[in-house]
Formats: C-alpha cells, structure tokens, sequence
C-alpha cells in the first residue's frame, strides 16, 4: 500500500473539485480521503471568501460522484478544529459544528466510512486541556496541527483504511 | 415602580455608550438593565460591522463605570440567541458563547446581578424543540423574539429586579 | 441563430465550472458568452462567501480552457455595477474594478472578445446619471437591471455576437 | 506652539469618542486634527468589524460636538489610501471615496477647515506611480505610510495649521 499526499494549503471545496482530475484521478488511487472544511468556514471571517453552506454541499456531493463513477472507494473526514476550547466558545464553533453535521449526513446518505475528527479532537481535549486553553493541544495555533495533532488525525484514519482493506481486496 | 425601555434595533455595543446621557442618564433611573450583544456578533457576518472581542469589553466596562458614578444599581444580562437548535450547530454559537462568557465574568468581577439569558434560553430549548429547530420556540426567525421569548425573557429579568429591591431601599 | 440562456441567480465563477457540462456543453453552443463577477465581489460583504482574487482568475481560466477544448466561440464580460454612482465611490467599486481589470486582462491574453460592460454601464451613467444617484439609471436597486439595463447589456453583447457571425462560418 | 499626539493604532471613530475626555480634552488642546477612517473600512474585510456608514457619521458627529463645546478648533482629514493604485482599482476603493465625501460633506456643513490627505495622495500618485503600483511610493504596505507618505501628511496639515493660527490669537 502507498499512501499519496494532495493537500493543498488554502484549498475550499471547490479547489478539490478543480484539482480532481489532474492531481488524483490521474494516480489511479483505490480509496480518496476527503479531508477539506476548515477553509470554508474560516475565510468567512479572516477574507469575507468562505463557501456557502448550499455551495459546500453541492461541490462534495459532485466530488463524491465523479470518484464513484471511477470506482474508487470514498472515505470522508469532518474538519477537526478552529480553536481548542471545549465548552463551544471558540469563535467559529457553531459553523464548523454545522459543517462537519453536514458531512456527517452526507456519509450516513452515502453509506461511506467517517473519520469523524472533530469529535476525535474534542473528546481528545476533553480529556487533555482541562484548561480550556484555545491552542497548544493539539494545534500549534488554533488551527495548524502538532505533532499529537498529526498523529491523532493518523491513527484515526488508519482505523478506518485498515478495515477497508479487510472488507476490500 | 415605572419601568422604561431604551432599547434601539441595531444597537451595538458603542451605541449604548454614545445614547447613555441623552436616553437615559437624563430619566434618573434607580436601576439599569443592559441587554446588548446580538447585533455585535451578528453583523460580523450579515455586513462587516460587528464588534472586536477587546472593543466589547472595553465600551461594556466604561458604560458600567458611568451608571457606577451615578449610583445607579447595573444588571447584565447575556445576549440570547441567533438560532435556537441546541447542539451549538448554530452559525455563531461560537462568537455568541465567547461574548457571553465575557458578560459573564465582568459580571462576576464586579459583583453585578446577571440575567443568564443564553443559558435560559437554552434550558428552554433543550426542554422544548426536541427537533432541534433553529427557529419557532422562542423566536420568530431565529433572532428576534415571539411571544414566548418575550415572556422568557421578563421572568427572568423580573427574579433579578425583584431581588433588587428587596435588598434595595 | 438560437440564443439560450444558463445563468442561475447567485451564482459566483466556480457555480459556472460545477454546471458547465450539464448546463452548457450539453446544448453542444457554437458560442458561449460568460458574465460573472458580481457575486464573487458582492457576497464578500453580504455573507463572507465572496471569491478570492486568485481563485477567480483559476476557475475563469478552466472554464476558457473547457470550452476552448470543445471547439466553442468565447466571449467574456466584465461584471457591470454594484451602484450606479460614477465618481467610484459606490462601496464595492475598488473591488468590482479589480475584478474587470482581471477579466479585461484574461481576455487580450487569449485573444478574446470582450464585452465591456462595466465600461459600457459607467459611460452611460456618466451621461444620464448627472445626479451621481446610487440606482434607478440602469439597475432598481444598485444591482439587478431594469429595462434600460437590459436593453444596454443586450445592445452590447449582440455588437460582438454579430461580428463573430461575420467572421465565423 | 506645541505638537501632542494622541492617535492609537487599530482605533476606528468610536474609539476616538471613548477616549475624547482623558486622553484629549485633559491636555486642554486649542486645535484638535481628526484623522480617522481607514480601520473603519478597513476592518469590514479583513475581521468583519468595521463601521457602519451611519454610525460612523454619528460618532463623527458628536466628537465635533464635544469639541466645539470645550471651544476647541476642529480640523478633519479624509482617510488617505488602502493601496496606492490610481484607477480606483484598490479593493477598498469605493468605501474609501464614500467616507471620504462623508468627511467633506461634514466639513462643509460644519464650516470647519479640512486636510483632503485622500486626494493629495492620489495627486501625488498621479504624478509618481505612473506604474500604478499599490505600495511603495507613499506606503510600505499599502497602509502604513512611509517617511514621503509622512512628510506628505505633515505638509498638508501644516498648511492649515499655519492659517488657523494666522486667523486665530
């Protein structure tokens, strides 16, 4: 198994879908993670450039369909954080919670697996920052993940790659 | 015990503080409840005009030390809701939580009566929209208040003031 | 000659990419006239889900390079107005000029037609407009058009569109 | 004579108003010069808390007001630039020229003397960025001035500070 990298710093959804082709359908891959939503939230705030909610859904279910259509399995991810608190008073709490219940249904909708990373993160700090601190668990700041953040998103989606395999070829 | 309101649609922060003298300081009030916060949340979305964490807290404190050296008795109270489902999914449930933890400890360090309206708000909801609804409890459109809002939000205010003058004179 | 229309209220230049081939290349055009850039300004202020300069220009050039893949005639617009005031100080004019500016540019790099609109729309303001008034010369409220704003956009488009007849098959 | 500056970077106009009494009227000033307005607009884009064109025009307002009660000389300055481009191509253009004819019409009601900075620099910029650059010849980043964007200011205030003095004691 090779594991091929093409995140994109800055990228919404939209960019994913205009990169699709030639960054990941021409590597032939046998499972796409989605991992995108942070932008999309963020840059309504830092550049008036965020995706409206309508907009995000439309451009993940198109996404989504063009994998299907090359038969390459699908695996979704909610985006983890804005900000590390836990009693929901990080700035952007309430859209990204609103974001990552849509991608939530859109796996339900489409019977794929889901790395649900932003409850990974909060249950995460829950037990971690008892502070309530807004950075420095997981995150460097607010945003831009550690090394712990790195291998929590890691270890979450190896759980689900792993049983794919086990349910694959 | 004449009750009189100021309150004026749009109102931020700072205009609470512009208005003070000629809208209020000049009744001579006993007592003053400030309910402020929706709109300096709100309209960092709806049109770029909202109001910096810092700025808040800055206007708040110097109102308070205004009413202060009139000897007029101050309740806070934190601003409500924009959007009423109960899983902080609201779009700024986020914002408006960070605004009113801040209400919440000025209150606290000043020693202030408050008027928990966010948090009764919520009780409210998580007792009564078991569907998660975002508006038509306590609403009508998810900011401005029906009938039952209404009353929520003077029984509330009413346990305050009522304990105000019994301390009172 | 038949003429179509495809656009769709709100849409911005990436809505355009996502809807190209069902909505466009489907009819199988000999031409196909792209006016956009209002919303991608607009929305910035509105809602925080403007686009980005460079993403602009990104998905402007991938819808060119699409229709040019399919052997399809392009004309371009610039994006009219967002007021009608014509001393440039209608609050998104910086921005709406920025964007024209881009798309003048997209088209003399790839020898293009372009349709000037937000030129055509300015000069005829500075003629019937002497009152410098923010809508009711083109537009009824800044933005959307009303007949005199029609007649001028279809006035503009049909001088390219017939020109490209005379030169084509 | 005696120069003092009381200007605090990141404030917008009702910052100005909040400390009007301790940190200007305290130093009994005989001329106050009013230089605000870039963060107003400013601040809409880049963290959604700008000022509303309304609110802007009233706290304008009521700082002449308490200065002309302390019989205070007043002296207003248009905002001077969010980018230095001359075609009005700098996103924050059109805001820019619609608070800047707010301060001229203000000046002009109130018969007060006023330095027109938005238009000296882009006369200036007419005649020294024929490249129509956005930073550089009186910026270093299309908002914080450089020692010409400084000597520039200096000059024009200069200019009617001398003639207030002249027509004054």
């Amino acid at each position: 198994m090779e594991l091929l990298g093409s995140g994109k710093g800055g990228d919404k959804i939209y960019d994913l879908y205009l990169r699709l082709e030639q960054d990941v359908l021409v590597k032939d891959p046998d499972v796409v993670i989605i991992f995108i939503g942070v932008n999309d939230v963020w840059h309504k705030r830092s550049s008036g450039t965020g995706t409206d909610y309508n907009k995000f859904e439309a451009f993940y279910n198109a996404i989504i369909q063009k994998l299907n259509a090359a038969n390459i399995k699908v695996v979704l991810c909610t985006p983890a954080v804005i900000g590390e608190k836990t009693d929901f008073s990080n700035e952007l709490d309430g859209d990204m919670n609103k974001y990552a219940s849509l991608i939530r249904s859109i796996a339900l909708k489409n019977n794929l697996p889901l790395v649900d990373l932003r409850k990974s993160f909060l249950d995460y700090n829950l037990e971690h920052n008892p502070e309530n601190k807004e950075a420095g668990i997981l995150t460097t700041d607010k945003v831009h993940l550690n090394d712990n953040g790195n291998k929590l998103v890691a270890d979450e989606m190896w759980k689900h790659i792993r049983n794919l395999k086990l349910t694959g070829n």
